[in-house]
């Protein structure tokens, strides 16, 4: 198969981890006979260093044109802090998301025989958890209107969905759970919100055409704390954009480490697949990055073309390193591998 | 002392705790001489059955003229699945709320020695946790503009705050980490919505005047995360409506119960106290809801007051139960003890 693979490691330390799943891509390809050809392009803080612009134009060219988005992290915590800097670098991740129409966020979550204790919850609460959150990508408070009046005393966000914004993702939710558990739990506060109301209602009406998947509703209050409580009772969770945000990087501590975990992002036409971490600036540049999360979002890449056989191949890598102890820091503390050391192990492996 | 407290059972599980809760203060009332004068009214799905409105008149004007509130729980499935239903027992606490200008709700989170492998974290994560969660409880998406078009195809909910919404809760945060450990952590999602960057804004401005105080900042997704994997870090965490709401449920699974967590809300005249967990209709009746999150309400109730004293008698009281296992099933699968006989055990404790 040829691929042609847009490469965006922007900030932090994506760049670091980005290139081990590049690694595992070259290995993919040489031993699977597929031809990978990458072309990196600027997003996110560095983007705005150098051109001013957080997704130049011509990055966004390449993302459209391209098969599939490889995509590190964002975020740099000098803009964090200014509230009235006008330029931020997640505006280019939001954009792209919006240009793309990458609708649907997927991310998986299991946690490894061999990490069952790396992890914040007993043993017996997280073992067997197996669940997948759909999350939406392109609507909500994230794109709605967003208003600061001229004496900067007041703000505002609007969150908003559409009928046809809630139905796409929705089906591909009930998809999975068909070809998994079979349960949907969707996730709102329909107590509250009207969105949340107008979700529920259209989830209802999809669930009709998914008869043998069992649906049911959360609030996302009591989601919050079910998912650390119960995580086995989860399938699939299906929730808007800020809600999927909050639990999915709260739903990581089942796993031991956020550093694991990989998601894909999905739109009509394109794909993108990125780690579920930040930019953990703090960690740049000093071999301690976990690239785990890279490295099976490049996993998640491969399934998304069909190539099984060769996605399996990292899992098992992945598994094998987690096995034998080659981790990062915020895996085994005192751990003497690296961000490079894990990526290797991997692609030896390949 | 004399006090006239407004009592507001409301939905499912309410009116069975709250009456532990009245036991208790009887038992205060007693020992130290107080007279509290009780009123019940009508809030919530009970108050739309009875008068077609979730908070009547006459239950408004009566907390509006008394000391103090003391709730119970809010909210019945059937209103939850009902997207067109106009009237919803949610709106009657929402209205309380607002109409008794109840801006901040405070919720502190400690677990009990003799409940720490009740949680499903681990012992050493949670050993020693003891925060107090500020959530500001009049603005955000809860109480802004919502829409639904005509359709019913599209929806919306805004989101605003001003400067004045955010600097009356801050001073208060400030101030209760002043007499705690001098942390304060602003959660926000500033890297994405214009609200969170006026809360950013404002919190760093209303700093100045508390230099004792440590601020930092955390995105919900990261705080909703970190709760989990070190929820020793914090001291005092400060937020907005919605994400108060989320984190401070997530935040109950530390004390292994969410039955066991009691708020108060505050306002420039008038204070509302409330257990956080919701009315739980599958228990209503059967006499096995843990009645401590509302006791323990009282005890906030009197501290309130400046009686210091008899809250901790009511404390120890709770502490007592918990050590002989006088609690419900939520805290010990097995137990024999119903609502009544944890009431029962506390007051007459006291
Ligand atoms: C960087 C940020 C804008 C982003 C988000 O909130 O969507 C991140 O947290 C994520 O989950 O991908
Ligand atoms: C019942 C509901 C409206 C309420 C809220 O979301 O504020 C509850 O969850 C709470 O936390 O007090």
């Amino acid at each position: 198969m040829n691929l042609k693979i847009a490469v965006l490691p922007g900030d932090g330390i994506g760049p670091e981890v980005i290139l081990q799943a590049k690694k595992a891509l070259y290995a993919i390809g040489e031993v699977y006979n597929h031809e990978f050809v990458f072309e990196e392009a600027l997003m996110g803080a560095i983007a705005i260093d150098k051109t001013g612009n957080p997704l130049p134009e011509q990055t966004l060219n390449l993302c459209l044109n391209t098969d599939a988005v490889l995509f590190g992290a964002i975020g740099d915590p000098k803009y964090d802090n200014n509230p009235s800097a006008k330029v931020r670098p997640e505006q280019g991740l939001l954009k792209l998301r919006k240009e793309l129409g990458l609708f649907a966020n997927i991310r998986p979550i299991k946690p490894y025989k061999a990490l069952i204790d790396a992890s914040p919850l007993k043993r017996e609460i997280i073992d067997g958890a197996d669940f997948t959150i759909f999350r939406e990508l392109t609507g909500g408070a994230y794109f709605g209107k967003k208003t600061l009046n001229e004496e900067g005393t007041h703000a505002s966000d609007l969150c908003e969905y559409s009928e046809e914004e809630i139905t796409r993702i929705a089906h591909l939710a009930f998809k999975s759970a068909q070809n998994r558990r079979k349960k949907l739990t969707m996730v709102d506060k329909a107590n509250v919100l009207e969105t949340s109301r107008l979700w529920r209602k259209v989830v209802k009406d999809v669930s009709v055409n998914y008869p043998d998947v069992a649906l049911d509703f959360l609030f996302v209050d009591n989601a919050a704390m079910q998912l650390i409580l119960n995580p086995k009772q989860f399938d699939v969770i299906l929730t808007e954009n800020l809600f999927g945000d909050i639990l999915s990087d709260e739903a990581s501590v089942i796993t031991g480490s956020i550093g694991l975990l990989a998601s894909a992002s999905l739109g009509e036409k394109n794909a993108l697949f990125e780690p579920i971490h930040g930019s953990y600036p703090q960690a740049k540049g000093k071999n301690i990055a976990n690239p785990i999360a890279s490295i099976l979002s490049a996993a998640m890449l491969l399934e998304h073309f069909g190539l099984f056989e060769e996605a399996s191949v990292i899992y098992k890598g992945v598994e094998k390193a987690i096995e034998y102890e080659v981790v990062t820091v915020d895996l085994k503390a005192d751990s003497k591998f690296g961000t490079n050391e894990v990526g290797e192990f991997v692609s030896n492996f390949i």
